[in-house]
């Protein structure tokens, strides 16, 4: 089925930016509460908010099979096990309720009121149920950087790294949305030279790391694997992940089991998960690898996704921009939801 | 409130063997499914399984505030959630109810038609909806045996091992009740000596650790800590947790952000979970520390169980008893369910 909402020529009759992040060919998917406290699933166009909920409850989905209630939902979970087949047809009716050429939505004030709100009158809420996280250590710039602040400069890449991609678990009970505020976590940190004793309190060394996290839907069985062909399929879209880091605790305890309370106090996520669909003309050669991969490991074609950010610094100190480009493997990044 | 349900005088009107895991005095919860397809949550005496939700319907637990459908769940979640007020009531009136001296259901055989069920004809579930998982390296000698294993046998336990309960998040899908069958996992493994291709097939190295899990309730919001002296109050119960771990794999991808592939293929757990009020009885000093621990983690009192297990070798090799008697500080292992 072919990605309509993608046509890098629409135009929206809705009023949007020049550079906004939120064109007609963006289209993500979020959750937020509205002025009048009504919880429901929407999308962003420009500074808008779409209220898919009443979008669906007034008729625009008419011919997609969609149950009644589908966003009248807290967590788009139901909806991402809809399958690809679902969030495609509902990208593409989104697109064209909304094209500058389709006068149903446009011409009608009553279903314009309740169906559009500005950015500013609602909030965001986390999007998804999160029931497993799992942390990839996939850019070997990062992996290099950190390993050259905890241990040898010299040999800051381990040797597994050019082999496998290497990654822990991290805990979803703390992945909160961007913007909520966070307390600074209290732990050990290393003795001292000399002392036997280690320190405790307030961390000093509070970091950061943009990361990209993949929200995958229903997959596999325990025990069967999933082909690296097939491993795309699963992917829904993709969120900002900042993993707050204590390195002060983590340099202490992450030997041998990895970090822990280090970055388990908050992990913020941007609140609109962007699709993997929209993001198809954005696909580049993958980095050619030291070694050759591993069977298992191999896949042809374009694979990776390049994103460019642009901050400013308003921290003078503590925060490290460990990215400035950051480059994924889609294969490999996975951050399961179910 | 007293529990009255570990009186080590009461005996039961059911019959139940000497030696049994599970005396009058035990009274776990699980969920299982009944011959007729029904799913429930239940107890067990002996070799007996007990309906609670049936035990509920026909009036045993008068006078305790309980919702009606509380016991008619596939999970224990919404009963832990309840607190410790009302786990301790609940255990408490079945002691009750299955005393020698009580009459009322010993001499109904309709209602123990319905409630009283022998546990060949039930098949046991996972008893909790598993949020998040945390793995602690709560042994010093099992620390000590898995540093030998991959690390320096002369400089086996890390310094931090002494301060700080070191831990990890495991992957909380894959928990599964004990008895289910599990495929031998396929991964990478170490390059032998002189080569750069990593080996790749089913694990040679298959090994379990046996470990206690503690299923906590709902407790602090994020940012607030628990002191140590209110820690227990969180924790429902135990049960036994058989993390199966691929050697080889785990030795190739642990570094440096600890076990991942090599451990969240499958972890089992005993489906009854032993309450914390059960094991009251059990109670033994704390092991003596190597080092004065900081005060946040210092509390007054016995915090240890002792577990004896007695099982039999039936794999000739590979599969190494790290344990035979585990002491856990219940104050340091915790498994959220929710």
């Amino acid at each position: 089925m072919e990605i309509t909402a993608n046509n890098p020529n629409r135009k929206t009759w809705l009023t949007v930016k020049e550079n906004s992040d939120f064109p007609i060919q963006n289209i993500p998917f979020g959750v937020f509460i509205t002025k009048d406290d009504i919880i429901t699933i929407g999308t962003r166009i420009g500074d808008f908010a779409i209220d898919l909920g009443a979008l669906h409850q007034l008729g625009y989905f008419e011919g997609i099979p969609l149950t009644d209630d589908i966003f009248l939902q807290d967590t788009l979970n139901d909806f991402i096990a809809d399958g690809r087949k679902t969030w495609r047809l509902v990208r593409n009716r989104i697109a064209d309720v909304f094209d500058v050429k389709n006068s149903k939505l446009r011409d009608n004030a009553e279903h314009k009121d309740k169906i559009i709100f500005r950015m500013e009158e609602v909030e965001m809420q986390l999007p998804v149920s999160v029931g497993d996280y799992t942390d990839f250590y996939a850019s070997k710039e990062h992996a290099t950087n950190v390993g050259s602040l905890f241990r040898d400069p010299e040999n800051a890449l381990l040797p597994n790294w050019l082999h496998i991609p290497i990654g822990y678990h991290g805990r979803s009970s703390s992945i909160i949305p961007s913007g909520t505020p966070i307390r600074r976590p209290v732990g050990q940190s290393r003795p001292v030279e000399g002392s036997n004793t280690p320190g405790f309190g307030p961390s000093k060394l509070l970091d950061f790391e943009l990361e990209m996290a993949f929200i995958t839907t229903v997959a596999n069985d325990l025990g069967e694997r999933i082909p690296i062909e097939e491993a795309e399929d699963y992917i829904f879209g993709l969120v900002l992940f900042n993993d707050w880091s204590a390195r002060d605790i983590q340099a202490w305890e992450y030997v041998p089991l990895g970090p822990f309370l280090g970055k388990n106090f908050a992990s913020t996520i941007s609140p609109w998960i962007v699709t993997l669909d929209a993001l198809e003309p954005f696909r580049v050669a993958n980095p050619k690898q030291v070694h050759e991969p591993l069977p298992y490991l191999k896949k042809e074609g374009n694979d990776s996704l390049i994103f460019i950010y642009k901050w400013q610094f308003n921290q003078k100190a503590l925060l490290k921009p460990w990215f400035v480009i950051l480059i994924l493997n889609t294969c490999i990044g996975r951050w399961h939801n179910s």
